[in-house]
């Protein structure tokens, strides 16, 4: 917007247009679980309503407004009630003003001195977020390690894995390219951005052991000391383990704890991904999700996904950051200034991949201020207990199955019909618009995974949806 | 925000704030060229005036948009019309507006069936651009290529050096791990994050080689060519490189169309890096900028930096999507869905570095819509006449001395007294808060690069900026 030139959106209009977006969201909010939660079109149907060439004059912002009723039919509602797919990105009323207050700013964070508050903020959160979940303090700002934001638990990894090969070769493989023994670890359960991790990092999907997991999913601990001392005997190098807290088929919790040891004895990096299931730290009663964090070098989770935080907001801890800074840095001299040589302030952007980084501290900060450590709280013990709930609902009705325990939200059930069956269940309660769930595949069974922690999910909202699956099922049966 | 629960931000009290978070951002437009360009605190300034703990209780929401007052002195304002450090990070009304609709729905569009809109309003645009841009059609979705927005160059640059390391080991990398002999190019004026791409991607810096550039900083295609020439008589393999349309430290432009020829000559990759550049070619006079592009595997610009577009946002378009998706592609049984096997539909978690993908392409419909092609077209030509006029101002000026072509909108300039009076010259004006420029090296003179091309920079800031430059030299002189 601007003051002066009739090219670009006067400041009233600004005012005008952005209190009109702002009353198109509330109402989307009010009506959001009337929506189709699955969006219900087929492929091409939404750019076919498209023009096919760009405008050459420029439209009013109403009609661009209007656009939505266009876009609208093509949205999967991430936001309502009864989206119960994959993890949670449960936002809420502060993280969308707080980062309309960095868009508005339109700041760059990539070093302190292009916004120090940018900065300072973030480390200043993310150190308070240490104290809030009881992490260990060695991820302090005040201490040798810190912590930054990224987009995504996928980038996270990839930072980490990058840290674990530059540690492993004294900053050789920056220099002179990977040399092909380094090897990474994780479960056969781990999210697949590892892999995906290994392979961009030049390790090799080849070099990366899947470790077995015992009946719960979680990482056998002795299968990795096993791998770990066969690679040695075979002189490969083992650089990198990632444990998962809460895997994203079934939310397993790995041993960190005796992984961890593992890793210290074997001199390995090790990560913890809890993407999903750090959040629950904030409460003191779930903080067994914590154990064995004090081995681990790195550790990630997602205030996006489970704590009202506006995607995307990955938080990232380091327990050494010197790790983390050698081995991004780059320092060209059109990014030289007074404080970038000096050790007094942290310059994010040699604590990931981008260079760019946007002022997403700002949504955190609206988000914690706002709910408060308590508010939080309630907001986790909420989902929690409804999840309780809903699993002895599900246990009572005898034509379902729950395959894996419920450590967290996330409930894998399936029909005793079997494979073929339960599929076609799901289908069906995805078709119908009125939930959506998503599923996974466990010792070759097809599983749904009734995923909890949308921000305005509440128990009248899981006893509908699960009406509906069980009256459906009975339905497919008796057609 | 939500219906029920007493928990959250209710929609009235969203609606409320909402208004108002609006009319701070209108309200800081408008005062917007009052603040200091560049921020004045000292380190940790900012951080001492933040609570130690994070609050237990919630806060109203007026008393967090209050703490802006704590963070505005750390600001720096790249929204300023006064800002010509770096590069332009010039957003618009109606890229805030579009994103902020874009936080509200908050859905995450990382397969086509988690938001088909988001998927296909992304490819629609994205092939818009290329008529609108003029680019060669093979980029265009209904060819063997594709378009995607990324966060930043820096990923673009990445994933195109990935996409060319599986292209010439055929998948094998990221199979096995890279196995050393590969190179990559580009020149010494490229962007540092090639280097840090070529690092993260295990080529290891010392199989990058930095490329002579001539007298106007551009690329010698000659050297390119015998530097190729050696590493393949050593044994080595050539498998890509970055051409840079716009480089940061002066916006060279490299001879595309020279590197294109050898490129293929050698079956090489050829990036083109654009990030600054690209949206010049928006008008016709200017498409000088696409040269050689009917010769890149793959292209990226930043609507981010030149377009309106609120950060982040980086198109990058491949010749060829199935290297791309092949290079980057991750199917788990979490993730499958009816769609994610065929061939009708694209997952653009698979055309990037993260699972999570926002739904940017929301911005972008807003300010092509809003502006039109002939209102961007009329934002590239003011900013390139201003720039034209500013160097007119300079050249007339006999203590200064420009010191490389302006093809673009950034002037670099130094000072006849040298190095040490341009760096306290730039450290005077910065400091004074009046503009923010920031500097370069170039043939080991100390460069100021005023860069052009914010939403609000008029002619009248210009001259007002440069007559305060002109005068405080005068004055250092004299003291």
């Amino acid at each position: 917007m601007n003051k002066s030139s009739k090219l670009h959106m006067k400041t009233d209009e600004f005012k005008k247009q952005g209190y009109k977006v702002i009353d198109w969201l509330a109402d989307y909010y009010e009506h959001v679980e009337e929506y189709p939660v699955l969006s219900q079109v087929e492929p091409g149907d939404i750019r076919s309503k498209l023009p096919e060439k760009a405008p050459n004059t420029g439209r009013a912002h109403d009609e661009i407004l209007n656009d939505m009723n266009i876009l609208m039919p093509g949205i999967t509602h991430w936001q309502s009630p009864n989206f119960h797919a994959f993890f949670p990105c449960a936002t809420s009323g502060p993280a969308i003003l707080g980062d309309l207050i960095s868009t508005g700013l339109g700041v760059n964070g990539m070093s302190w001195a292009t916004s120090p508050a940018c900065t300072e903020l973030e480390t200043h959160i993310l150190d308070w977020l240490v104290d809030m979940m009881d992490l260990p303090v060695k991820f302090k700002s005040n201490s040798k390690g810190g912590g930054v934001i990224q987009d995504t638990a996928s980038s996270a990894s990839l930072v980490a894995l990058l840290c674990s090969r530059e540690k492993a070769s004294n900053g050789r493989t920056n220099e002179n390219g990977s040399n092909g023994d380094f090897i990474a670890y994780t479960s056969s359960q781990a999210h697949s951005s590892i892999e995906k991790a290994v392979k961009i990092a030049g390790i090799g999907k080849n070099n990366m052991r899947m470790v077995d997991v015992d009946q719960n999913f979680s990482m056998d601990s002795s299968h990795l000391r096993q791998l770990i001392e066969k690679d040695i005997s075979n002189g490969l190098k083992p650089i990198f383990v990632c444990a998962t807290v809460g895997t994203t088929s079934s939310t397993a919790i790995d041993p960190v704890n005796e992984i961890g040891k593992i890793c210290k004895e074997f001199g390995i990096w090790l990560h913890v991904d809890a993407a999903m299931a750090g959040p629950a730290a904030l409460c003191k009663e779930y903080r067994f999700i914590n154990d064995g964090l004090n081995y681990a070098d790195s550790y990630n989770f997602n205030p996006h996904k489970w704590m009202l935080t506006s995607f995307d907001c990955s938080i990232f801890y380091v327990a050494d950051r010197s790790q983390l800074i050698n081995t991004m840095s780059i320092l060209p001299e059109y990014l030289k200034n007074k404080t970038s040589t000096s050790e007094s302030v942290f310059d994010l952007r040699d604590w990931g991949i981008p260079l760019g980084r946007r002022f997403r501290a700002l949504k955190l900060w609206h988000v914690i201020n706002y709910y408060g450590v308590s508010g939080l709280q309630e907001f986790i013990r909420t989902h929690m207990e409804n999840t309780k709930i809903l699993r002895s609902w599900i246990e009572m009705e005898k034509d379902f199955e729950i395959v894996t325990p419920t450590p967290l939200t996330l409930i894998c059930f399936r029909h005793t019909k079997g494979n073929n069956f339960t599929e076609k269940l799901l289908n069906t309660i995805n078709e119908s618009g009125k939930a959506y769930m998503t599923h996974t595949k466990l010792n070759d069974q097809y599983i749904i995974r009734f995923s909890v922690g949308q921000t305005s999910t509440t128990i009248d909202h899981l006893k509908e949806t699960w009406n509906y699956i069980v009256k459906t099922s009975k339905g497919m049966i008796e057609a």
